[in-house]
């Protein structure tokens, strides 16, 4: 049962396929975990996958496509009709899962789906989780839970337990609610297990729960789950009634989505970028930050054309602008870095002065022994030593600067609501490749005298 | 219940401690989640912590412990015997937990902690954890999990799982073993409740289970949980007997401890620091890559002296080092960035040479373009038309050099079984500068014709 999909297995398939012999191919993949199926489809032509999923299983088919990325999953549907989204697939997939595939569709097309699906009830599951804007705790959430009345008795709620269970896949918790469906506590199997049959509900359920309100962050929801170890929470409304449940395989995408973008935008890349993307859609992903870096580059060569008499007294001065601009850009990274991942998990940041006071430190520490080591090296390798005094207090100074910045800078943007993240990466570097050539220039001038 | 712990909350208590008011301080914490106690714990100073946590009980303490840093754990530790560590910790803990735990103690004190502890199957237990190396799956997993035998019939495994599931918090799935204790399957709660009591099991258990082996990496355990949707994972031996059990709440830890790994090594970070740390741990996670970065800067200074002749000819020529620099950094990074992250999620690279066939493809298309628009900004800016030319063909070139290279080197590294994403941040952003500065000034040569 551990045995995964491999590549042989996805070419005998392809080749079964394009001979029309769906019959064997259908009954493998149907025996496979969804999970699996949704990597075969992936593997296949998209001819094969499409003309492969109307031979499978409707369930498994359904839940395969969710495990897909979205490019592939929006040129599956292509073919579906409203309809056929609402009766093969929508009504096959939890309301979760359903409402992030109907989210992907055109307004037209997502009323059609949502008029089409025969349970009418599920329809307004969906419907209301579609209000949830992304990033909230509401749209990580699904409508399938357990609850049961505070006044029902042990025996009348494994009744209902039982009823409402057969619906749905995994039972996570059962929670307690008031006649106006408020949200009141959990109550545990085993509890419910080892209590007389009449015992009433108010008497046994724990009032401990950790819950979540739906306009809440989903950074929110999945903080909460992680710091609890929960495997799933209870989402509430405004006026804390029970409205859905977050579970941990969402939260778990969800964190995996957010450090993907963070990483990112550390990295330059603007989109979501697969290592087996089209060189289109990577050279898209890319390029955005490659011109910023390049006007950066273009106002750095405009500071060095301020100096440019300096440079033809002493060519020398030139030998260094590397070494300055790599310093400036390393410490920047370095300290917006801290700063992204302090604000990632919500760790006390104590004030903005104290935090550049203390980075203020470090910056002089870092400067002062990278100075030292400069100077020496400089000297070792024959540099004049003007020449090294001038890199090795400029170098301190690019050091103590980039490091404010890098901490300012995310801090700021984090203050007004835009991401942290964004300072990191390509922008921190250009901004301080460029304050620190000015530095150096400056410095130069002072300890040289032109 | 889902207030959590505020900074009033913590000074008043500090101030409670302080003046030797325990009852009332103890009471408070009493109530709170473990996970709650330890932001408490951190939050107060050391001697009130320590001082709080002897009045609070035992077993809420030791979960609280649990979830602090390993420094501030490790300070608290100090004070106890263990002898006190067995007894008021390591009993009331999980086994996995308790093997974290005793991992981070000498080994004298390891030992000391073993011998005390008195319930003898627990040790047995936690000695057999030690062994599995950091970053498996057995060193993930915890002995705690219900079981039950394929000869059993219903009835007589329902008491059994309530007498095993009396000293397990959560029970996430019933495991099902032959008489060798091999892994056969599951058994679902729901059919358990389903089915005549006098059913034997090996008519009602599906032996559909994902599981891994515990020499098996955790990086595994922590894809094959996230792609299945996994709450909780079996883990066997080589023979496949049953083990212990892998929690989805470890494995977000896990995975969140890599993805910061990933992102830290980006950033030029060596070690995980925390936005808290003092000013000389932060001095010694950035040190490293500095000095790096700085021996880079004399390399380039080097690259540039072979060429200093020029520079006297020509001072414009170092207008556009930094240029150049910054672009060779930027693509290295960036094509760093997805194979790390392809390789991390384990997607298909395809094969080397394919994959540097379509980074040259990508670093072609993004150098062009990069090239067209410096010709143009350059002729705006008044500079010469061959030196426009000269920068742009560099910086078409550089480009490819770069993004070659930043493939090249993860997928090498990955090859000899080193972390890839050692490649990616300053490492990279170094060799491209280097590498940069030589393209650029050979082209300057060619064609200006120093």
């Amino acid at each position: 049962m551990n045995q995964e999909v491999n590549q042989e297995f996805i070419n005998q398939l392809e080749a079964a396929i394009e001979t029309g012999s769906f019959e064997k191919s259908a009954k493998e993949v149907n025996e496979l975990h969804p999970a699996d199926i949704a990597e075969v489809l992936d593997g296949l032509s998209l001819d094969s996958a499409k003309a492969l999923l109307e031979h499978i299983d409707e369930e498994k088919g359904a839940d395969a496509l969710i495990g897909l990325d979205e490019d592939l999953r929006s040129k599956i549907l292509e073919d579906y009709s409203g309809k056929e989204i609402a009766e093969e697939l929508v009504e096959n997939l939890d309301s979760d899962d359903a409402a992030d595939l109907i989210n992907e569709l055109d307004h037209a097309k997502r009323r059609e789906v949502l008029d089409s699906i025969t349970d009418r009830e599920q329809a307004q599951d969906i419907a209301n989780l579609l209000v949830y804007p992304d990033n909230t705790a509401g749209a990580l959430m699904g409508a399938e839970l357990v609850k049961v009345n505070q006044n029902w008795r042990v025996m009348q709620c494994v009744k209902e337990m039982r009823r409402q269970a057969e619906e749905i896949e995994h039972v996570h918790s059962v929670y307690v609610v008031d006649d106006e469906n408020r949200l009141l506590g959990t109550l545990s199997l085993k509890k419910l297990l080892t209590t007389s049959t009449k015992t009433p509900i108010a008497e046994v359920y724990s009032q401990q729960v950790h819950f979540v309100e739906a306009t809440q962050s989903g950074e929110d929801a999945a903080r909460i789950m992680d710091k609890y170890d929960l495997v799933a929470m209870p989402v509430v409304n405004g006026m804390g009634q029970l409205v859905g449940r977050i579970t941990i395989d969402d939260v778990v995408d969800f964190m995996r989505e957010e450090a993907k973008e963070d990483y990112n935008l550390a990295s330059g890349l603007v989109e979501d970028v697969e290592s087996d993307d089209s060189i289109w859609t990577t050279t898209r992903a890319r390029l955005p930050w490659l011109l910023i870096g390049l006007f950066g580059g273009l106002a750095a060569a405009s500071v060095i054309g301020v100096y440019e008499e300096d440079l033809g007294n002493l060519p020398k001065l030139a030998f260094f602008i590397p070494l300055i601009a790599a310093m400036g850009g390393n410490v920047g990274v370095q300290s917006s870095a801290i700063i992204v991942q302090g604000l990632a998990s919500n760790s006390d940041m104590g004030s903005l002065v104290s935090r550049l006071i203390k980075e203020l430190g470090v910056g002089v520490l870092n400067g002062v022994i990278c100075g030292l080591v400069i100077i020496g090296a400089s000297l070792f390798l024959g540099y004049a030593t003007d020449l090294a005094l001038v890199v090795a207090s400029s170098l301190i100074l690019v050091i103590i600067v980039a490091a404010l910045v890098g901490t300012f800078v995310p801090l700021f943007l984090n203050k007004y609501k835009i991401d942290p993240a964004l300072a990191t990466g390509p922008f921190i570097t250009t901004t301080n490749d460029i304050l620190g050539l000015f530095i150096y220039f400056i410095i130069s001038r002072m300890l040289l005298g032109f």
